[in-house]
């Protein structure tokens, strides 16, 4: 059984993280997982949200959308069409927990960041992509943040990464590009902390239902691969 | 350690199942977990969604919705707002994938049917409530369509039901009520077939993020309570 | 000549209240008018919106709503649509300014109360019976506000409540259901205080427009109808 | 008792029809009642709404609309909302209903006529101008269609007009511009046909409930006014 | 070559300002150019938007809109549409800052003014006389404002006017209507100062694109043109 | 007097063109005028528009859309508003015109290409960017049909491309950045085609209104940028 371009099963796309991309914004990144391209802009703002005022809690959030020519077809632009879409919402949600999730919010003071990862290209896995782009992003905006204010601690706990798993062919395989994700009988996207710890599960019986040995086995290869990813990270953010 | 309604940790909130809740709709039942409850209607109706013409194949799809004082403040409607919200979209669509995992379409000829899930009281484990109701309506309305038409076949694969499970105060414990909710460090929804497969798995970390080992406890726990309400759906199709 | 569920002219069908529906909102009321279900929740917060802060006076307002199945056809969810319909906008100024007819706004204090009424089940009638419901939901709130707080007076000066009337057949009719609303020339909705004086007439030539004759013998069965809300109101509160 | 234009209690403001004000609208009038000024435009097409193809019958609706500075106050353009507000839904309907009274769908034929009513100055009585205008307009319309096509028969039953009346400082009064709408206890817009008969009804207690003796005197004071402006019409018409 | 309402090439349709149309607005003129006619609306209000205050600068904004019959064909209602085209957004633009050229902030103190131009019938050319017009209501608001407040000087700094030019049937031409503009090869619309300045210069080959030598040719139209229309603001302000 | 980036009056900054920077569009560029970046995609799909089906005739239009973090300070997304900004619904318009100024529909064949011009990076001139980006898109797109298909004719009559030009400091200057584009009195686009030939010119005068002879100097500084821009595009589709 041999995949489309030639991988292990638990091997990971050529992946690769361009920082600084965008001259204006306080961190960005262009990442790349194959063919998938996003760019992850962060966005400093001193303040929170009206609801958090005066509590000495930051603010980290995000917003994920698709440039209409990202993908094979073209889709129509949600600005147009007046409505953010349920899957555009939905994945804006799981970029902004997934953050959030090693960010220290007392540590960051009344400071808002904003993260905007916006997909140029879409080669499956967009979603994994942004979350891991959107950390280094996230990353270089508190070193810019903590170069000009003096911070109430260290406002990241950890860093954080995300690939897809899934069942193609009967075969569980690692980081799915569009051709596996279609014709993938379940399809899971799993967010790990750098030390190895679960922030997010989220697996979808697409064909039929699978059990938990399968299930254990898709858990096994997403911990290798946000493993390696949390290396790659790293690698990026010490060059 | 004990739950504030005095349960065991892999103990459901009494369940009730009400069929034939409405006069008008196909199928309907108001389904209760403890003080949840959610008005669950299918509705029946020939032919299918243009994309689908000609096919052969039915549909079957999902809306989720809350009553403005469903929870202990009343929040604003998403009609009066004019947009659906991220939170009710993405619910949707988890309602209508869990009920497609057991649904064989060619079976169901050119017919669709949609679920309408209307929570009326909020007590935690709304989400799931809907789905494990909605398989009831569902299956209601199926034996409605099959006593009115000669089917292709028998539509349903399976049944289908779904729970929440969480770690709070450091304990594993089942089918979370919202005092328990808010405070859970970890939160999962877990969606299985009856036969003990699943169909979606979403795990969050809302506090810190959790090792395999939990993750290993909670799924286990799931499939307990899981395998607990597709006994509880057979008795009530049943009577 | 004989109504569909043999009813008198002017009978009402078996009209039922049951207060505390709901377990967090602080007046609740599942009005029954025949096959006809209201769930109305009375909501109570502090303060009024800010056109009217300082000014010593109070706010009641309502919002109307149809579940997508209350209805034999299933419609689309407003909320879907992105915007809400004419009927509903018109149906929830009614309802509000029908309650406001009865508040007095300075013994309400700086007090909002939102009345939400959602139709579970539609068979005619439902504006008059979300009116009559409200005003019991209210009542609660009233109590439970008055229960908490020192107000600076008695926020209720009466009891409001409202009934179709219409010519089916050349007859003049109280109460329609929907199979008599359909088919009715002249249909008409009436809103009256407890002590029999007008709040709402609204009359509609649906068929052939009426005559001043036929005006007045529908205003006649309205105000029976009315007088006997008023009094199975009171019984209900009482209880 | 004086009215603050010096007006006898029955008595209509000035009123006015300027037949053709528009080039290019198959009918249009510029109807004043005193300073109220709305310019109702008759729009014939060819066909009807797919809902009713084939069916051999017309349609006819109506949309209502103020220009923002036709009030005392500037008003935000509902365009620029994004949606039209429920006061404007409410009487467009109105509109559309009261014309349809007197249409035969089937004299129609399979054509359309759409009535746009513009307030372009308000003071009082936009609704009813805007009902007796628009029937001014559809009237011209219906004979430039019969110029043209061979129609199956006559689409006008009969006229259609409207007034308002009030009870204002404890009188009944004809036709209210705004200084007395705003003061009036009572305020009730009656449609009426050509012969006498009525079409709408819809009062409603600003202030203090009303009771069976004024709503009659309110009715009496209208079907006089509803018959002066359907001789006007007439007048209007054969100039 | 002749033009089909008779006109020079270089000649202006009969122009028209009827001050004061609307009894309310502290500005209001009805502007005709030929069959074109423009409701322009000037409302004053105290106080600039949020942004601004404290400056101690006025504010001056416009909106343009067209009634759904000003054209030959019945067009939607952007209100029910629930979006402003934008045609209409880049005019309402255009407005304002044409406006705006000749309008001294600081002099305006802490006041803004809204020019509503709403086209009643249009047969081309309404942006033109939206900002002829506009001006003129403008002026008329300063003035009204200048006599109930002391203002901290003179707001107006000049005027202005414009015009459409066009090459059609390889002719250039002042003012087109409707009939020329359809089949203009080049359609210009320029704004200029009543002292001859340019504040707007808006060409666009609708056919062919056009040289130099023609640009040439329309500009020096232009300036014949608003020359003219400046003299007529002035005579029409001098009544 | 010097410009901030050391250039003359009358030079571009650095144009660069990277084509096939997308792996699914039938054409791609990444423009970028100095900071200024775009990325331009065409796409093309078999058939037309409704209203232009069966005419023979082809179709071009173009969408323009800025990032968030395209600028200096973030923006909302206009997705998330639930409306398209007037600038943005202008540009788009502009962009559009200016293609199909040198497309011959009928050598097109009813096919459609859409040109989407998305800002990465904001630096002044985005609109002149885009305009000059797409041609280049476009010619990519119209040779991979003409690969594919046997066209009518030769789609593309021309080039086009547009610049900005501006007085800053009582200079006139070529090619604005945003820090001289907002001290700038007067704006002006400028779009032409490869021959010399305009297609559309948009002056404003941001601050005083400009005289005759100041609009000529722009126009001739416009034909410089342009003719070189046409140059550099020839120099790209060539390699």
């Amino acid at each position: 059984m041999t995949r489309p371009d030639g991988r292990a099963p638990d091997q990971l796309r050529p992946v690769r993280f361009t920082r600084g991309w965008l001259d204006h914004a306080e961190g960005s990144v262009l990442v790349e997982y194959g063919r998938t391209r996003v760019l992850c802009a962060a966005s400093v703002t001193e303040g929170v949200p009206r609801w958090r005022k005066g509590s000495g809690l930051g603010w980290v959030t995000a917003e994920y959308a698709m440039l209409p020519r990202a993908t094979n077809t073209r889709g129509d632009r949600e600005s147009v069409k007046g409505r953010v879409g349920g899957r555009t919402h939905e994945i804006s949600r799981l970029v902004g927990r997934s953050l959030r999730a090693v960010v220290d919010y007392r540590a960051l003071g009344e400071n808002t960041i904003v993260l905007d990862c916006d997909v140029l290209q879409a080669d499956g896995g967009t979603r994994t992509a942004a979350i891991t782009g959107a950390y280094v992003a996230l990353a270089d905006a508190v070193a810019w943040l903590g170069a000009r204010t003096k911070l109430p601690g260290q406002p990241l706990t950890g860093s954080v990464a995300a690939v897809s798993v899934g069942i193609v062919d009967g075969e569980a395989r690692l980081d799915l590009p569009y051709e596996e994700d279609v014709r993938a009988e379940t399809d899971m996207n799993v967010v790990m902390t750098g030390d190895g710890r679960f922030v997010e599960v989220q697996g979808t019986a697409e064909g039929a239902p699978f059990d938990r040995a399968e299930l254990d086995v898709l858990l096994g290869l997403a911990e290798g691969g946000c493993a390696e990813l949390a290396r790659l990270q790293r690698e990026a953010l010490a060059s």
